[in-house]
């Protein structure tokens, strides 16, 4: 059984209350992983990671799968059907019922607020955020700032904007609170209905045309499904309006990066083109994620 | 190919026709498993072990995932999408195209009455029974009678009170069968829209009063989905009725055990506290479930 | 990163283009696999396959999944939810995110049509069929000469019926370009609404009677749910006019053999008690399939 403090320090809630010296030795460990020749290293054969996906992401589930197997870590997939499992209550009895089977980690994605905190004072195994609500998502950000340190060389100083729906957006806070605390400079683009007012304090919201001179632009998905009616008069307009279209993209700076959480909605917040520009770094973002959960998976784990 | 009689001694269809020896070398086998430090023996690795889960269960399917990748053994999964395979037909099929490629065992969940029996008389590989209609569940009442052995040491005399829908109840035909073989005493209690009058021979219905007057108090799932009218009024009346609430459960006896097979509708069939409770064996009979797995598995493919 | 050629040889697409020496290796390859007492090899422990099943199939994704772990390689598994992603972008941009994570190669079954030919031309990874629209099947094609094979030493001049919906069957397109690579006679037998025009040049259409007289009599699977109205009257009236029935099969040649692709609407296309008699090579075509699908997956991993 792991003293609490132990659970702590090996769980991965979010990035806001990781130091920045914890940040970056998970950024330099995952750069010791990608730099492995060795696919699989049989580090973790004895010991099961849950995957549990209370809302769906094929594509977080591979990356975190492919990490965890890289690892030679036992992988038990659980992915609720579409719509089910909403509610606090049968997540928590469904991670309590895991950890009784005897898994030594939890890799959880959940959309109830406060139920990840709850579940992490009360079990006995380390938790890895892939996906909270609208609250955080680590891993997104990790390799996020992974990608532009292997871009930059460092992050200090570097301008980050993020544009699209930020009030809904779990990587958006995550990105944040990662790179104020390597001195990036984070601005917000966004329309009225899509911002987050109690983040004003650590961005400033501006201009599409100001969020272009940047060196790292990063646009959200437009969550489509969230935006019945009203907030959103059209894809085709939000594409005009808040869209990396290829007019856009052609009048960034050549050393501009574009980065995108996936999955795109193609032609709506970014061209079609543009996802496939040799600036986009949408790809590049996908295979950096194995390693930083590599790095993740091995700190929750590794004796 | 096996001959029938190696191929009945290795399958495990249920409880009933199962030797009190058997079972008992079943539990003192799974003891054996729960002592090992090691958390995965690779003595199954080249045995390939399907689940074919035509009723879902996430917790069971987990369950024997676990005891078979702690042995080492290939894992195949088949769930069916909800309501689709119903029918005999094609659960025949599925588990017969299984068998012609090659895997070394099948545990299987359904719930059409008679479709294991014939199957167990048609294919040629040991079937683990993961929960057959309303008719066995045998390694649930296993991981049962193991969790009871380990807290009172023997289950000769013991009085156990099952209470909740016996009519419908898989687990409780298993517990009663097998506790029998031990000499322990089995009641059940039940409103009269959930008895089963075939069992009234093996064991007496008794009052909730007279119910909690014993050394296991085990409560089964209300299976709400099943209810639609007029057998359950609602979810609050049964709870006064026939759920282990906190008044209920303050007055048992010190030495009582609190058993349920989850998942547990919590505050119908018992109060969330109790479920948390220092009496309440829910979450070990779950630690339990995956050492009486190992044996299963093991005592199917071992050679 | 691979050479195109080098690519192209390792993918396995159709067999319309496939060389009948490299049909014959592959076939061959089978043969030894089938051979090994061995069941696991771990050949390829350290890559990863994706098994991408946009249009889901229980049955080929166990056998590849048999293969793939008979063969020690990672396994992903990605399944749609019925329905979902019909879409060729969806697809496409989920076959290069699995891509980018660093899987070896992909197995993929999807509808559109024309979707998995421009993802060959695009990602570096080797791609195999697993069912492409009404295209091809390739490995479903291997297993059935495989099967004729063993069964008959040779596939020249070798008569092969096949019957039922040849306009909508991949199988029957990717079955009549490899017969007729070995020298086979292939005939094709259905009603004018599921006849397919493009393919009358290569095999003549012929009666239920002259069906009969073939040394293989294929019997392909009614797609019911394709065939809302008109183009099939019912169920019964297909079998009575192009099913296998009791009757018909009696009058078969003792040396005829009966194939089919799985699942069989029993009593519709073929009767129940023709599926299990001596002549069926049903069962028989799913164990072939998975050494089938073992040098296929070798061929494009190995090194």
């Amino acid at each position: 059984m792991m003293t609490a403090t132990h659970l702590k320090e090996r769980s991965l809630l979010g990035l806001k209350d990781l130091s920045r010296n914890e940040i970056e030795s998970i950024l330099d460990r995952a750069a010791y992983w990608e730099s492995q020749s060795e696919k699989v290293v049989p580090m973790l054969n004895s010991q099961f990671v849950a995957n549990m996906f209370f809302e769906n992401s094929t594509r977080t589930r591979f990356s975190f799968e492919m990490a965890e197997k890289r690892l030679g870590a036992q992988v038990l997939n659980f992915a609720a059907a579409a719509s089910s499992v909403d509610k606090g209550e049968s997540i928590y009895d469904t991670v309590r019922t895991l950890e009784s089977m005897g898994i030594d980690a939890g890799v959880i994605r959940l959309k109830p607020d406060g139920v990840l905190q709850h579940l992490a004072e009360t079990v006995n195994i380390p938790l890895i955020n892939a996906g909270d609500g609208n609250n955080e998502h680590p891993t997104q950000a990790l390799l996020d700032l992974y990608t532009m340190r292997k871009k930059f060389g460092s992050l200090k100083g570097l301008k980050v904007s993020i544009i699209g729906d930020i009030q809904h957006s779990r990587v958006a806070r995550s990105d944040l609170w990662a790179l104020k605390k390597f001195g990036a400079e984070v601005r917000f683009c966004a329309p009225n209905s899509m911002r987050a007012p109690e983040l004003e304090q650590y961005a400033p919201y501006v201009s599409m045309d100001e969020a272009m001179e940047a060196d790292v632009v990063m646009m959200l998905r437009v969550q489509l499904e969230r935006h019945a009616t009203g907030i959103l008069k059209s894809a085709a307009e939000y594409r005009v309006q808040y869209g990396l279209t290829e007019a856009r993209a052609a009048k960034l700076s050549k050393d501009t990066i574009i980065m995108h959480p996936a999955p795109v909605n193609r032609n709506v917040e970014i061209d079609d083109l543009v996802v496939e520009s040799s600036q986009s770094m949408i790809f590049p973002q996908m295979s950096n994620g194995v390693p930083i959960r590599m790095a993740v998976i091995e700190r929750a784990l590794k004796n």
